[in-house]
């Protein structure tokens, strides 16, 4: 049994899970109530599990995890710009 | 090259950023700011990325989602007791 179409079914749905947070923080500009190291943490992850899918040369793992990347790294830089470059300019 | 501890890694990044939430939520019971949609859709993703890894036989991908999973439901199963059930039992 051909199982292919279930790791393209988990990538989108778990890559579809990240656009709300991102639109929301790319609107909103708030990003106080999320947890910094967690992001690093995440984004360090789907960093490794890309690399883990062009080591497997899995298409599923790739594509979720490059698109899960392009939005939680959204947040991050919005997290980082808020707290760390925009502290240290107001000093 | 054996890329295989790039897959562990991973593993442990992801699966470890849904702990603070979870946390979280079995603390406050607070699940006012969770969107149950999202909740719904991520945790079907998770199931279908476990099915998935089985089917690959790819332990660390088994062991990523099982791990997320049981964070994930149980801010769910939060979610869906605050919102549904508790909404119900009161009219």
């Amino acid at each position: 049994m051909n199982l292919e179409w279930m790791g393209y079914a988990a990538a989108v749905c778990t890559a579809s899970s990240f656009i709300p947070q991102a639109i929301h923080t790319l609107k909103t500009k708030d990003t106080r109530a999320i947890s910094l190291s967690m992001y690093i943490i995440f984004n360090l992850g789907i960093m490794f599990w890309l690399g883990y899918g062009l080591y497997l040369n899995d298409l599923a793992i790739i594509l979720a995890n490059a698109v899960t990347g392009m939005f939680s790294l959204t947040v991050l830089i919005a997290k980082l710009k808020n707290d760390v470059w925009n502290k240290r300019s107001a000093e």
